[in-house]
Formats: structure tokens, C-alpha cells, sequence
């Protein structure tokens, strides 16, 4: 029986990735070490971290006065490093609540003593549409404008980004990441956490243009951008098994031909999940059709313990993880870029079946 | 030939580890799904991280009443977090400053506005004894104090703990955390990254006495003890892989005899070392032999160019990253649990035969 896991994150790697990283787990590129035993200050790590960094430029189109950061701590830890970093002038930052983690966000900001201003909120609809910024935003108030660029739980992309003018956006993009082409041009900061798009939990990418750095008071070492730009994500001992797999997943994107068409596949395996469940009877998807996100798609029949005979007899198909969150309920198909489409349809053949017999 | 990685960390893991890890990585428990892919929310890793936790209570004897958490961001993060959660009545605290990490402690609380006393300093004898605590300690002024409880680049070990009455007291273990005895009761609060004697580089483990939290202020949550005690540490996605890998290394110790075994070989191994090099007429370790560490030695001849010809003599000999930390210069051996009396054998016997043909 082949296996597809929906989970959301940590969520399915690319086969021939987990493959190599068991080939060259006793020892990597001949060394006698396990790439677990390696020093992150060896030869081989560092070329492993520089093609890493050189390859997310790549894919992303990173620009030069970019520094691209590999972190610990999660989105949960940026919540906190973001307005650390970046919140000196005004101490004040903006969310659109697009959801869960971009109240999170929020939540974090004033619990490190910062104002931050909800200026736009779908919460009423359930999230299921996304937030607009009211326009013109007000300039020189803000030190940033967050926003959940895919929220995972909600199942909304956007696709359009609100328009900050001069104020800078910090973009989660968590769930996004390298499944859709976004300009990183247009964020004066994108994080992620590895877990869904880039490798396995353990490691966060932070992409922050560098004129916004400065000298930030009361930041721990740990989640200081500048020092870790300074010092190539080398300060400290990083995480090296996670960047060493984040490196793999790079490299296998690269080989698939890159984010455009990484964005081309995942709006095929997303929209024949659509489609279905649009003409379906028994399921369907709450999210408004323009901001329907393309990794993360939530969907229901209206009864709960309908919902979870299907997860169940799902599982006993090898369709695994698709219960849904739970602050949302239903089910929930998470199609990262390492989903084959084999997968959304598998999940969509199997999912006409059960509503047949149903 | 066989290899044998003396690095400070990352460093050598049990071989069977590393192997059970290899088998099992495209399918764990046969879920057909890699551990670098399973949920943090699954059954699989929630017995993981609760085995991980139960063995680690076991093998170090750790109350009931202290927590134990699994975070990220490494000792440097921790530097942080101590003080962030530990120095609230006082916003003081005194550290004794035995080496390198010992100050970067005393840093880092200085740089988020704590007020850190060093109360007595072993630098001005290049760190080559241990600080002595003044007697009495005045009670009442400090959160804690700060300890490096094993001094990695210097090569010193505290035996006996400084006398600090009821001042808690803060132990940094990152480099013999499993290696020697300690009593955890001792201690307010203990804290190791994995990469020396836990596993791979990704996983910090705290062990906190609960009666020492309290209502934190401005603590990002990815560094709140008390968050990370109400949620298992599951507040945000973990690092599931390095857990997992720690998780092993506990029930290898575990199968190896625990604590008490690994200190006898690890003292086995290391006087095997100390012996040679007290005997030698081309090398020497320059630390006073009460205060010297059972898991890192460092070694010279005196001459700095006759140093890098022995590292890569070693190294063609597949005796790995013998090269001493920049700060110190020389040669160093670290000889965690995972190195086998066999290398401490072949380092001497490598050495040995050096210094006969120099």
C-alpha cells in the first residue's frame, strides 16, 4: 500500500531526500563521521550551509542586501525575534489576523511589551476570507506590517500582498515557502519554519533586508539577526542534521525545475481537490475561492463523526493525517511540494468513493 | 582503518545508534513514514518524547519536583533564558567565571540588562584551575549563581560544587551531562545542548526546579520554562529528529549500565590520556590534575607549528579533529560517552610513537 501523509507540518519529504540521507548517514561524503557527528566548523558543513544559503538565494531570488539566516526556534521564535529586530523606532507593529498564527503573532508582540495593532480581522467570518489592509495605511507608525502569508489552519493564501508603502512587510511564510513564487522584494522580512516546504522541524529561515538591522536592545544572542548575519549563522553550534536536509530538499527542488513550477504542481494537486469537493454532495471546502491557498485545504461534511469515519477509513488507505485542526474540526489535506500528485488524486478517488457508498 | 572523532561537539555518537537510526529512517515503526516527517502530535512521537524524558529522570535521578525540557537554541540560548526566567526577584546574579562559556553567560545576562557580578575568575591563570566561590556567599542578593559545570575548551571539571546556600544554583552541562555523577538536587537549574553527550546538535535539555518559576516577564515563548512545563514541551512544533536521536542515546546509556558505568570509563579513558601526557617529554596539559575534566583534555608541545604536524599525522591515522580551540591553541581530545577506550588507546599509542621518532 503506498503512503501519502497530509499532515500539515511536520509534513512529507521528498523520497529520493530520505533516501540519500540514509545512503550517507554512517558516513558522510566518505568522512568516517555521521553528518550528526560532524563539526559545524569542519570543511564539510560549511560548504553544506554556504550551498544551502546559495541555493535559497537561487530558487527565491533572494537579492544581495538580503541576509538569508538559519535559526532555531520556530515561527514561535520569530513572533518574538521579529519585533526584537525590527520594532526600535516605533515599538509598535500592525497584524492582519488572517488566523491562528497571525494572532500569535500578535499575542507575542504585546506580550514582549511592544504595541501592536490589529488593523483588520477575518475572525468574525471564521476565517475563511482574508483580511484587508484599510488603505492608505498610515506612514511612520508602524515599524512593520505582519502578515500569515499562508495560514495552514485556515486553508487562505495570499496572493496579493497588502500594500505597506514605505512601511516594511514581515512575511510568515511558514507553509508558502518555495510552493509559490512570491518577490522577496516586496517584504522587508520573510521567516519560515523547515517543517512543511523546506526539511525537517529543528531549523527556521529568516530572510531580512539588511538596512532594517541595527543595534536592538535586550535581544538574546540567539535570536539577534545582525549577529547572526555577522557571523553566518555560525555564532553559536546551529543545528546541522536540519540544514544538511534542508540543503537536500533545495537541491531536489532545483533538479524539479524550481519555484514556478513547484507553484504549477501545487496548483494542479490543490484544484483537482477543489474541483471535487465544489461539485461534492457529502464535502466542502468553506474558504472563499480567491483566497484559497494551494498547500492547505481544509474541508468537512457538516457532521463530526462523519468527518472522522473518514479520516479513519482514510488512514486504512494509507491516506494518513488528515484529521483536521482542531480549532477548525473536518479534515484537512496538506499538499507540500514533496505531495506527487499521485497523492491528490489518490485522496480525491478515494474520497468519491466513500461519498458513493455513502 | 578505523575512525575515531575526538571534536568538542558535534561529536562522536554510539555507533549502534547511528545504525538503528539508518534502518529505520524511511519507516518508523513501520508508519511508512520517515521520523524526519511524523507529526509532533502523533502517537509515535509522544512516546518518544515521554520515554526520552523518563529515561533522562532515570539515568540522572531527577526528582519529581524539577521539570524537564526539551527546547532550542543551544547554551547560547539558555544564557538567555536563565536569567529571562530565573532572575526576577533580583534581576542579579553572580557567576563564577572558569573559562569562555562561563563569560559568555556573564555577557549575555549583561547585554538583556540583568546585572551579573563575576565573583571570582581563574582568567589571569589562563582558566587552567577552577574559581572558588567566596565564603560565605551574601544570601539574598543573587537569583542564582552561574556555573560552566564542565569547562569543554579549557578542560576542567568542578568535582565539588560551590557552597551556595539557599542561592540556587545555575549548572551549564553541555559537555558532561551523563558523563559524571551529579546530584540534580544540588542544583536550581541544569541546561546541556545535545551535541556533546545527548546526540545531535538541534535539542537543549533543562532541568528546572519547578518552585523557581514564576509569572516571567517579557520572556519570548520559545524561551519560557513555565510554558514549556505546562506543555510538555509541545507548545510549538520540537525538534522531533534530534529528540528522537536523544531519545536513543538514553536507552543505549541505559543498556551501557548509566551514569556511574560512563564516569568509570570515562575516567578510565581519560587518566590513560593524563597519564601519558604527565609522563611525556614532548607534550603536556598545562590544568591543575584536581580540576581536570574527564571529558575533554586539552594538550601541547609548546611549539605551535609542531602542534599542527601532530593533528595531521593524526588525522591521517583517522584520529579526527584533534585541533585544540583557537583560544587556546594546542591539541584536544574530548573523550565523550560515545568514545570507546579503544580510541583513548589509539590516541596514546599514536602519540606515543610521535614523540619516540620526533
Amino acid at each position: 500500500m503506498t503512503i501519502y501523509n497530509f499532515a500539515a507540518g511536520p509534513a512529507m519529504m521528498p523520497a529520493p531526500v530520505i533516501k540519500q540521507i540514509q545512503d550517507e548517514l554512517p558516513s558522510l561524503h566518505g568522512s568516517g563521521m555521521s553528518i550528526l557527528e560532524v563539526s559545524h566548523r569542519g570543511q564539510d558543513f560549511e560548504k553544506i550551509i554556504e550551498d544551502a544559503e546559495a541555493d535559497l538565494r537561487e530558487l527565491m531570488a533572494i537579492p544581495d542586501d538580503y541576509a538569508v539566516l538559519f535559526m532555531q526556534g520556530g515561527g514561535t521564535g520569530q513572533f518574538a525575534a521579529a519585533p526584537m529586530n525590527l520594532a526600535r523606532q516605533f515599538k509598535r507593529i500592525a497584524v492582519l489576523d488572517s488566523g491562528q498564527w497571525a494572532a500569535r503573532a500578535d499575542a507575542e508582540a504585546r506580550r514582549l511589551g511592544f504595541t501592536s495593532d490589529v488593523l483588520a480581522s477575518t475572525k468574525t467570518d471564521r476565517y475563511t476570507t482574508l483580511p484587508a489592509l484599510p488603505e492608505p495605511l498610515p506612514q511612520d507608525q508602524y515599524d512593520y506590517v505582519h502578515i500569515c502569508v499562508n495560514n495552514t489552519i485556515e486553508g487562505t493564501m495570499f496572493r496579493q500582498l497588502p500594500a505597506t508603502e514605505t512601511t516594511p512587510l514581515v512575511g510568515d511564510m511558514s507553509s508558502n515557502i518555495l510552493a509559490q513564487r512570491y518577490n522577496v522584494r516586496d517584504f522587508g522580512m520573510i521567516f519560515a519554519g523547515a517543517q512543511k516546504n523546506l526539511g525537517p522541524a529543528g531549523v527556521t529561515v529568516v530572510i531580512v533586508r539588511r538596512d532594517l538591522l541595527g543595534d536592538a536592545k535586550h535581544v538574546p544572542s540567539a535570536f539577534d539577526y545582525q549577529l547572526f548575519d555577522a557571523k553566518h549563522s555560525l555564532y553559536n553550534t546551529p543545528p546541522v542534521f536540519a540544514i544538511y536536509a534542508v540543503g537536500l530538499v533545495l537541491k531536489w527542488l532545483k533538479e524539479q525545475g524550481g519555484v514556478d513550477e513547484m507553484q504549477r504542481r501545487n496548483e494542479a494537486k490543490s484544484q483537482l481537490l477543489y474541483d471535487y469537493l465544489d461539485q461534492s454532495r457529502l464535502f466542502f471546502n468553506p474558504v472563499k475561492p480567491a483566497d484559497r491557498s494551494i498547500t492547505n485545504v481544509p474541508f468537512m461534511t457538516g457532521d463530526a463523526d462523519l468527518d472522522a469515519a473518514v479520516v479513519t477509513a482514510a488512514t486504512a488507505h494509507g491516506l494518513l493525517n488528515l484529521k483536521g485542526h482542531r480549532s477548525v474540526g473536518g479534515l484537512r489535506a496538506s499538499l507540500y511540494n514533496a505531495m506527487p500528485l499521485a497523492g491528490a488524486e489518490a485522496l480525491v478517488d478515494f474520497l468519491n468513493d466513500f461519498e458513493k457508498h455513502h
